[in-house]
C-alpha cells in the first residue's frame, strides 16, 4: 500500500470496517443465504472501492478479509486480502461507481421478495407511505443481463440514472442498491425487500389502493429532507 | 429538568426505562426494519410523553436516547436527548394523548402483514378466538393521512374512539395501536400481525367461518376481565 | 405440599422442571407471541398435573413459576406458584387428563399456518410422508368451543379418542395436542404448524398428489415402532 | 476402531466433526425442525461414511454423537456413537455412496417450499440466475418412494444421475441433496429451499419469465468454474 497516501490510507482502513460490518445487517434481515449478495463501499478521495470476497462465508467477514479494487475491477496489489479474488459482481459495482459519481455504496441480494418481483419482471408499485418515503414511487425492473461483461453495471446505471429510486430489479436476477455511502446502499436493499413483501402480501388477496402522485411527491420530499437525525459535520 | 418535580422526574425515568427497553419488542415479533417504527409512553401525573428518537437504530435506544415531549408535541428542553429530533411520528402520538385520556401508550410499525391490509384498506375480519380476545371484532382501517399535520392522530382518534379495537390499520400505511400504557400498547401492535398474519393465510386458500356476534362478545368480556393475573397495586 | 408423599414431590419436581424447559420450544418455532400458548405435564402417580400461568411472559417461567393443579383444574394451596393464576385453558387440559388416561402432556398454541387452517375449518390432508409418520391420516377439525366451562375438552377428547393424530385444531381457534408426556405432545405442536405450513404452501399453486392409505398405514406404522432411539428404562 | 488404519482414523475424526458441525446449517437457515433432517459425509479413501444418529434434537449432535457406517448402511462396532441407531435415511444415503462415487456428502431435510413443489410432483423451474448457477436448469422431481428399503436411494440416484442439478425432490416427501463433500451438499440444501421459495413467490402471482437455455448454459459453467476462491490443496 505504499503508493497510497496517508489519507487514503486512513480512509480505506475506515470503508473495511465499514463494509465489513455493514454485511451482518444483510445477515439480520434475512436478505442473503450461504455466501450470496455482497456490499461495496467507494473510498473518499481515491479512484477506489472496497468490496466483499467471492464465495466466502458470512461469519468470516471481517475488515482485513474486504478487498481493495480500482475503479476498473481491478485488485490493489499487496494489500490486505488481494490474494484472494473479489466478488463475481464486482465489474457491476467498478461500472456504477466510474459512471455515477454521485454513489459511495453498492448492495447487492437475492432477497426472495424482491426476486419473485424480478422474476416477473414487474415493477413494484408504491402503494405504501413506506415506499413513497424511500423510493418516491415505483421500484423499478432492470434488463436482463448475464454475468461477465459490463451488461450488469450498465443495466443498473441507465436504470437507475436520473431516477428517484435506489434500488432496480435486475430480471430474473435479484435487487442492487446504491446510496451516497455503502451504509445508505444497505438500507434501500432492507427497504426494498419490505416493500417487496409487504406489496406480495398485499396483492395475494386482492389490489391495493394507489397512492396519489401527488402526495408521494410530498411524502418524498419530507423523508429524505426532514427525517432522521441532523447530518453529522464531514469527517 | 429543574421545572419538573422530583415525583414527576421519578415517573419520567420509569417511563423512559420502560419505552426503551419495550423498542426490542418490535425487534423481537419482526414488526420493525432498520429504523422504523415508534414506542411511546405516557408521563402519568404530568402532560409529558416519552418516544423515540428519529432515524436511530434499534441497537441504540436506551433510556437516556428517548425524548421528553409535551403534550403539544414539542421536545422539552435541557432534557436527556433534547438535542435530537424526536420521532417523525410524534405530532401523532402527541394528538392522541391530548385527546385521548385514557391512553398510556401509543405504537406504530410497518409490520408486513398488517400493511398488507392496509393497502386493500381492508378490516381484518374477526375470524379467530384470539380476535376476539383482544380487538372485540374486526380491526378497523383508518383514513389515508399525510404526515407533517394533526391528520394521522385525527384519524386514530376518530377511528378508535368508543370502538373496542386498540389498533387502526391506516390506509396505505400501517398500523397504529393504543393501550392503558405502552406495553399494552405493544402487545396490541404484536398482537395486530398475529392476526393479520393468520387471516392472510386463512384467506389465502378459501374463506373463513366467521364467529357469531354474541360468541364475540363473550370472549372479548372474558379475556378483558378474567384472563392473566391480576393487577399489582399502582405504583 | 405436606400432604404429596416424597416420591410424588420428586415427581412434581421433575415435571415442573420439563414443563418450564418446554416453553423455550414454543419460543424456538414461533409457535407462539407474547404470553400465549401453553404446555402442561401430567405428574406420574398422581392424579396432579403442572401447568403455565395465566398471561406471563416467556422470559419468566422457570420451574418455579409453574402452577401444580389437581384433575378438577384446581391449583394444590400452598405449593410454588399457587398465589398465581393457571392458563387460562386450565380446564381444558384437565379435562383431557381425566378422561384419557394415556395421555401424559397437553400442548395449545395460536401458531399461524395451524390457525388458518381452524379458520376455514378444513383438516389438513395427508399429502407429505412426514404427515403420515407423525399423524397417520389427515390431521382433524375439531367443534367451535367458547372458553370457561368443559366444551373445549370435551371437543379435544370427541376428536381425538380413537384417532391415530395427536393433534386437533379447533374450529376457528388453534391447535391442541396431546402425547405420552409433555414432550411428545410439544413435538406434536411443531409438527403440526410444520404441517399445516407446507401443505398451505403447496396448496396455495395446485393440488398436492393425494398419498395411498396404504402407504401411510406403512410410513405411521414404521415411524413409531422404528425411527429414534430405543426408550431409556423408566425412572 | 482397531481394524481402521491410522490414516482412515485421522480422515474419521475430520469427517465426524465436518458432519456434526454441518448440521448447525439446517438449522440456522430453518431447514428442519425437532429431530427431522440429516447430513451425512463419506470418509476419503474408505468405504465408509458418518451420519446423524435417529431421533436426537440438534443441540446434542457433536462429533461423538455422529455414527460411523459402512457403504452397505451398517454400523461399524465399536466406535464412538456405535450403541445408537443410525438416521432412518441411513440405507438411502449408503445406496447414493455406493452408486455415485463422485459424491462425498449427502444431505435430506423437510425444508417447507420445497417439500410444497415436493408434495405437487412439480419440478422448479429455472426462472432466477441463481438457480441456473447452481443447479444448471429445473430441479428435477423423484418418484414416490417408501423408507425401509433401496427405493429411496435408487429413486436419488436414477433421478441425478447424469443431472447437473444436485437436488431432487423426493414425490410427496421433500428433497435430497448431494455433493462433492458434506459441505457441498449442505449448500445444495440450502439453495434448493431458496429457489423454491423464490419462485413460489413469484409464481403466486403471475407466471415468471422464462431464461433462454443458452443462458442457463453459460450462467452454469462460470459459476461451477470462475465463481469463488481457488481450491486449496488437497489435505
Amino acid at each position: 500500500m505504499s503508493a497510497l497516501s496517508p489519507a487514503v490510507q486512513v480512509a480505506v482502513a475506515r470503508v473495511r470496517d465499514e463494509v465489513a460490518a455493514l454485511h451482518a445487517e444483510l445477515v439480520r434481515y434475512g436478505l442473503v443465504v450461504w455466501t450470496g449478495g455482497n456490499v461495496s463501499g467507494r473510498v473518499p478521495g481515491a479512484d477506489l472501492f472496497v468490496i466483499k470476497p467471492s464465495g466466502v462465508g458470512y461469519d468470516d467477514l471481517d475488515a482485513a478479509a474486504m478487498i481493495l479494487c480500482t475503479l476498473d475491477g481491478e485488485v490493489v496489489p499487496d494489500t490486505p486480502g488481494s490474494d484472494r479474488s473479489p466478488s463475481s459482481d464486482t465489474a457491476a459495482h467498478a461500472y456504477v461507481y466510474r459512471n455515477m459519481p454521485e454513489v459511495g455504496g453498492v448492495v447487492h441480494t437475492h432477497s426472495p421478495y424482491a426476486c419473485a418481483w424480478a422474476a416477473r419482471r414487474e415493477p413494484i408499485p408504491c402503494v405504501l407511505t413506506a415506499i413513497a418515503d424511500e423510493f418516491g414511487g415505483e421500484i423499478p425492473i432492470g434488463p436482463f443481463a448475464i454475468i461477465g461483461d459490463d451488461s450488469i453495471g450498465r443495466g443498473i446505471v441507465e436504470t437507475l440514472r436520473g431516477h428517484r429510486s435506489p434500488a432496480v430489479l435486475m430480471a430474473n436476477h435479484g435487487p442492487f442498491t446504491i446510496g451516497k455511502d455503502a451504509r445508505a446502499a444497505v438500507k434501500a436493499a432492507v427497504m426494498v425487500e419490505d416493500a417487496a413483501r409487504s406489496v406480495h402480501l398485499a396483492r395475494s388477496l386482492g389490489e391495493p389502493h394507489p397512492i396519489d402522485p401527488a402526495a408521494i411527491d410530498s411524502l418524498y420530499d419530507r423523508y429524505q429532507n426532514v427525517y432522521g437525525q441532523a447530518e453529522p459535520p464531514p469527517r
